[in-house]
């Protein structure tokens, strides 16, 4: 199989490498040969590639009818779709690792490889090197999926892990995760929670058989929790992730992505730093657990070889989305911990257990309802308060 | 597809009962349709199947060309080999949960497989529900893996969780999990390491690509393990599981079954009770760890069904075993905790710490050979000493 790979970052490099250096075990399946990399005119003095391998220009590629599947990683979105699209219409198996185009245009893009008979994979956008994607479907057309809890971003848990363990204050945590190169300058679509929510759009679509939409999932980032609020944990042997969940009730489901307090027997509690980590549960197979590294050059571009693979042994196959539902179960009854300033209160008849500290107060809820819950919060926070809330699972 | 189910005991109910649910969800692979359930004549009456679907006679599927795939589940050692060659002889792909017979068997019947040009899977023979051979195979195309560590039998495990949780003796231990049915009437194949040494051997060939021997596995089981030990384990927060361990360092490798003592950072920390796991590490893809059920009717009949679901999708494909070497790291270096009798005595330099007990003392032993443990070890119960060791991890 000869293919091209879009975009010579990270992933693109991690991709490239892992076919050069595994060369002799591909021959089984045929063999993978890289056949063009895309880039732009100003990467190409950088790139240290064969010049025969470089392209500029997507036409190219696109007409190069020997190429029979195209690996989109350049991270672009509008970009990225617009190529992603083409590759299709030209009749080309398509790869990537791009979560916000997959999340977006899951249906779109998996009804055009249908009608021009090709396949269209994307393990690498959710979870990194972890093979999820795959086992997701088998699992999806064995077992109706009831549950999924995922720690998608790497970013938002190593910025937790740091809080939780060192006991730093949002803002260094953030610094840190940055230096290392976790995190983005703009950190806003990791720590705010969007690109979790679009790799629980993936797995939620993938889970149900049908496409859920972004605008489903109810949606809480980690940029208000405070210092303090790590000493409750601390004083209840609990931790703390951005957890993103979805959950299965008859025609019912729910999408929340949102910070939530796990104790010592929650599969997810050990999943620490940058690792990624899935659990679902079917119910023929019960509960499976799948964990590890969330990005990096090399498990970010395993995954996408992973799927190069899949393409040179499989025979044609379909997945059909079937049917779109609305989620309705966003609005869970659970316990809240919620953190905010002295001078502001809960409804007195949520309040489980409430404790004062230094310029502020914790509350433990009882089980309450989370729109209420996010009502009122809504509410608070227009007046300036500082809150942070996280379900205790 | 076509398919026999030979054997109706546990896995081959679930493995009927899950392909008769989801009959609507195969039509896109093809459908599978069970053909034959082989039984003894003396399971007939009591088996509630369709009288057409029951055959006592293997000769039946065997000539029936339109049975394209065979499930052997009998559980049998020498009865379900011949079954298995059989089926590859006739030209019928191989779908197994019979991991002694893999464990043994594995290179002639890959060999015989892709002379038949048929596939020859065993997905439910490690690890229960958890999807782990079919990533393993993947993985190890892509990357050199350089450990496996599991936790291979529930049995071990929830014994040894059960010890250390609730104190009991090893014996109570045991009785609860054939209470349960965890265990069976003989725990020999359990607790003695046999059933992981099987499963260590079937996943050590896959990430070696050559297939490595029985014998060449250390084992050492869980029987000797004193209530005492367990005092141990707490006071240093610490956990007593039974690991199958594979490492490989260039053309070295080494494979070990015996007890270990693991703290809190390890990746199979959390794993209580008759959960199953695995953790593994490639140098692309770094550490994946995959945790769940490792036994039961709808786990293990879910992981033979994704074995036939496979089936419909792949185009043929060979998996060579290329050469084979012996394994010579057997005699790692580890610290050891020894718990033996007052009277006995290790070598005085290999000792870290030394405490007295009733009736008995406790080492935990500076980095030693393991192979001079062993022997000393052996030596002393020739003498008839009641000595139980787990390697510090």
């Amino acid at each position: 199989m000869k293919i091209a790979i879009l975009g010579y970052g990270t992933v693109g490099r991690g991709t490239y490498d892992i076919i050069q250096a595994r060369q002799k075990d591909f021959e089984s399946l045929g063999g993978i040969q890289v056949a063009k990399v895309l880039m732009l005119e100003k990467e190409v003095d950088q790139c240290g590639l064969d010049p025969d391998l470089i392209c500029t220009d997507y036409q190219e590629i696109l007409e190069d009818d020997t190429i029979t599947c195209v690996v989109e990683v350049t991270g672009a979105k509008d970009q990225g779709f617009l190529f992603m699209k083409e590759a299709i219409e030209r009749k080309k198996h398509l790869v990537t690792a791009n979560k916000a185009v997959v999340s977006q245009h899951l249906e779109e893009l998996t009804g055009l490889a249908n009608r021009y008979g090709v396949h269209f994979f994307y393990e690498a956008a959710v979870g990194g090197g972890i093979p999820l994607i795959s086992p997701l479907k088998a699992q999806a057309k064995i077992n109706t999926i009831d549950s999924i809890e995922g720690i998608f971003n790497g970013t938002c848990n190593y910025i937790l892990s740091k809080m939780l363990d060192q006991g730093l204050p949002y803002g260094e945590a953030l610094e840190k995760a940055q230096d290392l190169g976790y995190a983005e300058a703009d950190p806003t679509d990791d720590v705010e929670g969007f690109d979790t929510l679009r790799k629980l759009v993936i797995v939620a679509s993938l889970a149900l058989g049908f496409p859920v939409l972004e605008e489903d999932v109810a949606l809480e980032g980690i940029s208000s929790i405070k210092v303090s609020d790590m000493d409750y944990l601390k004083d209840h042997d609990l931790k703390i992730k951005l957890l993103a969940s979805f959950k299965k009730d008859g025609d019912d489901y729910g999408l929340i992505v949102e910070p939530a307090l796990i104790g010592r027997n929650h599969p997810l509690y050990g999943i620490d730093g940058a690792t990624n980590a899935a659990s679902l549960h079917g119910n023929f197979v019960d509960q499976l657990t799948f964990i590890g590294p969330g990005a990096g050059k090399y498990p970010t571009g395993n995954a996408v070889v992973c799927d190069i693979m899949d393409l040179c042994r499989l025979k044609e196959e379909k997945i059909n989305f079937t049917k779109r539902l609305k989620g309705s179960q966003n609005d869970i009854k659970a316990p809240y911990y919620v953190s905010l300033d002295s001078d502001q209160n809960l409804p007195k008849d949520w309040i489980d257990w409430e404790e004062s500290v230094d310029g502020g107060k914790r509350i433990r809820t009882k089980e309450i309802s989370r729109d209420a819950l996010v009502g009122t919060i809504e509410n608070l926070r227009k007046e300036g308060a500082d809150i942070f809330f996280a379900r205790i699972q």
